[in-house]
């Protein structure tokens, strides 16, 4: 189990991280949802000790992760920066992650890279952008970890080259459970391959729940106007659209047992269109659930 | 009218482009996707003249572009090569902007800057990938041209700077009509955007086409493994799916009018999974319309 224990951290007077507390269990696929800037990248990077935090700290089995070899050598981070040498082939740079994490899946990472037609004794730095991200994929699922943690995976990757990555993620995690912690913007891509969806709002935590749990408590409340606006008063409404005289509130949270009109329609809404009315600055009060 | 007619292209002995020949109708907005290297950035290029093809030529209304001021004034690229200098601020760049293009929509483009909360004073060069890509598309938007070409224009946004931004591209469109050309990986968000698709694979012309008609031809065939295939031989079957003991063919092309089983469904699948059919190598032969 890695805990995350009321990290705080600030570049500056910018406080991006504010008392972020997280459980990740094992064999578990995490979303880390949140906007530019929220705080994302710098709490992956502060979980593997690439950066401190001003306070709280970070555990794997209840024990402290800082300069600790053992329990950073359970995680890998893979992330936008390149942390690898330009002039080094492929090869090499996975002959060196293997000396950092003790094996390495050599089978299943050439496997992967013919797949994805990537030459392994190319030079890093030739890379195009979606050659870079598919790289550091190949390496994330080959290390001998619990914990991969993944910031952007699928940046400057084709609309092919993300199912094919989505479906080896799949295909990895099935043959070998570990848990997973997947930050990206393309939520809809990964709404049905996560278990568990964490947001983070300007750095704290806005949501931290199963995605079953998230998805049954989003309705789309459709009809004419007032009889929408009747039904949902008193309702936890974040957004809504207007097309003519149609309207559509989207509640998130229980319905109680109000008396549905029969002119109206509800359904639930995806996990994207969630996100985006949570975090949406112009809809008026953030609804916080922690 | 924007023409584009037998334009072939090579760097060293790749053939990037080869003999692709489009229209662009006026006040239209056409999709442009492909693969990663299908050659939708060299075709962007050479359409605005910046760099110049091998063979063939671009028109705009029956008039060659090649250093044609007035006919080169009527299209704006935005892509993600930076043209603008670091230190200048956004405000500068605006006025440079201006000077080329004889007129800017100054009202339009600060509204958008105060809604996606960017700093018309900060310096270009100090701009986060997210941000850089909004402040060009600003400049898009804000421009009195008949073409807008957008190359990869969501790159780095989160997903409520991309529907933001998709909302007021129809609002512009709408107020405005003018041609859009989208050339980007996420193909499902601008779907109910465009309103024709072209598809380049490995430089050629692999549709183009309303996107209507392109998705009335799109079936997904679902029911027992047996009395699929019994279903769609002969039918052109681009992709197959197992689940199971269930399986789905997807058909892209006109149904005959054979017996359709009680045990078997059909219904249309999404423009993303076409592509990725329609574009994978491991699928088979290629499907080519023109």
């Amino acid at each position: 189990m890695l805990e995350v224990s009321h990290i705080s951290k600030s570049f500056g007077s910018k406080n991006v991280l504010q008392d972020v507390s997280l459980t990740f269990e094992e064999n578990k696929i995490y979303g880390l949802l949140g906007r530019n800037g929220a705080g994302k990248s710098t709490l992956l990077n502060i979980i593997t000790n690439r950066i401190f935090p001003d306070t709280g700290e970070v555990k794997i089995d209840s024990e402290n992760v800082n300069d600790n070899d053992a329990k950073l050598g359970l995680m890998f981070l893979m992330s936008e920066v390149n942390l690898y040498p330009n002039g080094s082939t492929l090869n090499q740079i996975i002959a060196d992650t293997e000396l950092i994490y003790g094996s390495f899946d050599y089978a299943f990472a050439k496997k992967l890279a013919q797949k994805f037609e990537l030459d392994l004794t190319s030079k890093f730095g030739k890379l195009s952008t979606g050659y870079n991200s598919i790289f550091k994929l190949i390496l994330a699922l080959s290390v001998p970890v619990k914990f991969v943690l993944l910031d952007e995976p699928v940046l400057g990757l084709d609309a092919n080259h993300r199912e094919m990555f989505y479906s080896e993620l799949i295909q990895s995690y099935t043959d070998h459970p570990r848990t997973f912690i997947i930050s990206t913007h393309l939520i809809e891509e990964v709404a049905n391959l996560i278990s568990d969806v964490i947001v983070l709002d300007e750095g704290r935590t806005m949501l931290d729940q199963p995605v079953e749990e998230v998805l049954a408590k989003t309705h789309s409340v459709v009809g004419p106007e007032t009889d929408v606006t009747a039904y949902t008063k008193g309702l936890n409404v974040i957004g809504h659209d207007n097309i003519g005289t149609i309207r559509v509130d989207y509640v998130y949270g229980d319905l109680d047992d109000r008396q549905l009109p029969d002119t109206v329609k509800i359904s639930n809404f995806d996990l994207q269109k969630l996100f985006i009315f949570l975090t949406n600055q112009f809809e008026g009060s953030r609804h916080y659930e922690n």
